[in-house]
């Protein structure tokens, strides 16, 4: 017996086709270090991700949401912030018609949630959507990756544990920041063969830092025909000098490609350097 | 004769259709009160314009550049803020193929410079590009607009009006920044039935303030798939909120269309609210 398909979506293949090869190909996760990384994110013109911090705004339209849909199902693993987390309380499962939950059998094709909260930000419980359907056979429990000094309140362990997920640990440096280079490596070593990283600002602000491009395999943006104005949580990564400290373009997709989508706009590339 | 096509530019049609919609039609300038407002530029991923602020950033392609030329003789005047006339000894005139200067007739098919110059800051004379193209017959002379009590330079006058532009004034608030009402209204009464405005990102950010964007019939811009960085000059309106004080969209653009050029984007579509 297949899962009900209520709340599932479809992406039309003639859209998929172009992002396709920006996809991550299936590997032999016993033989991979890094895992394929995909950065996903959607602004407005003006470069924001939302009006404001801690406000999740609606920027793209039903088409681009049945794409993200559609990547999470060619991802293995897909990753926020804790700070997305926190906003959003987000369902971090796949809803593309035919994974496991939306017509597929058991959890196929379903990716991992993973969470980075060096700070122990994110109460997660039994009231959190990503625990909901976990325990609903509609997504995979969560992974939570915290600092290796830091207190854990009482029960996430146990809340992550009951829904299929964990809580493990990572080293931090002197500001509390994760090394990419270890998330990475820790997600590799679980069997994650390719994951899509969704945000929010620090996350993609940091993975466009000319210390972790190299990193990132696949960019893939919507872009919406909108402004929102000062003040919103803006794509802006650190800038870039050269050794006589002239600014130089921190970064550039190559081989990019745009694609129309409604009223939106998604660029996919592969980013390098000018 | 017509005149040399050295230099000459040329848009393909196939990409020149699908901007047509959004350009302005030809109106009879006596009939008229405001031009039609074409607001254009260019910008990055993270909605820079430049990578600091008086240094020009060469973001857009070949064909970007042969679409600017394309839009600049489709209207009859362009418009520049003095910071980008100072930062880039602009030479406002149009290049495509078969206007006047690149195998045209006399000046037919060129553009009205006209450079916004509240403070006084554009020191144009004999050396700046833009005048030694109109002595040579390959663009209009400058329209330059001063404020009302701004001193002018010597020489300021004589060198604009024998290039066959001219220096007028407008009045200033107490910040010292033009009404746009104003402007327009000055330019239909000289005759110009549209107006391209091309930058920088004071002219830009004030456009997209939702006390003016009304006044903006169109916008194309072309965003490059590069990332600046952090203190470039960027395109970010200010903030709009409602009566209880909450941010909402500034602006969304309707009918937008987004068409691929080269490597970049082009994105048309006419100001509205959400």
């Amino acid at each position: 017996m297949s899962a009900p398909t209520r709340d599932a979506l479809s992406f039309p293949s003639s859209s998929a086709t172009q992002i396709d090869p920006y996809l991550p190909e299936p590997r032999d996760s016993s033989r991979i270090l890094y895992p394929h990384v995909t950065l996903t994110y959607a602004t407005s013109l003006d470069a924001n991700l939302s009006l404001s911090p801690g406000v999740q705004t609606a920027l793209s339209g039903a088409q681009s949401k049945a794409m993200t849909h559609y990547l999470r199902s060619k991802h293995s693993a897909i990753l926020i912030g804790a700070g997305t987390a926190v906003a959003d309380d987000p369902s971090l499962n796949c809803r593309i018609e035919g994974v496991g939950g939306y017509g597929g059998v058991g959890l196929q094709g379903q990716p991992r949630p993973v969470v980075l909260d060096a700070k122990g930000r994110w109460k997660v419980g039994e009231h959190s959507k990503v625990i909901k359907l976990a325990k609903e056979g509609r997504g995979l429990g969560p992974w939570v990756i915290g600092a290796q000094d830091a207190p854990v309140e009482d029960g996430k362990y146990k809340a992550l544990k009951d829904a299929g997920g964990l809580y493990t640990t990572l080293p931090t440096d002197s500001s509390g920041h994760f090394d990419w280079s270890d998330i990475l490596k820790a997600l590799g070593a679980q069997g994650i063969t390719s994951v899509m990283i969704e945000g929010g600002g620090s996350v993609i602000n940091e993975l466009l830092n000319p210390r972790y491009i190299g990193l990132v395999d696949s960019v893939i943006i919507t872009i919406a025909p909108v402004w929102l104005g000062k003040g919103g949580v803006q794509v802006c990564p650190d800038a870039r000098r050269n050794e006589g400290g002239v600014k130089m373009t921190v970064g550039k997709l190559n081989g990019a490609r745009w694609v129309p989508l409604g009223d939106d706009v998604v660029l996919c590339g592969r980013p390098g350097w000018q």
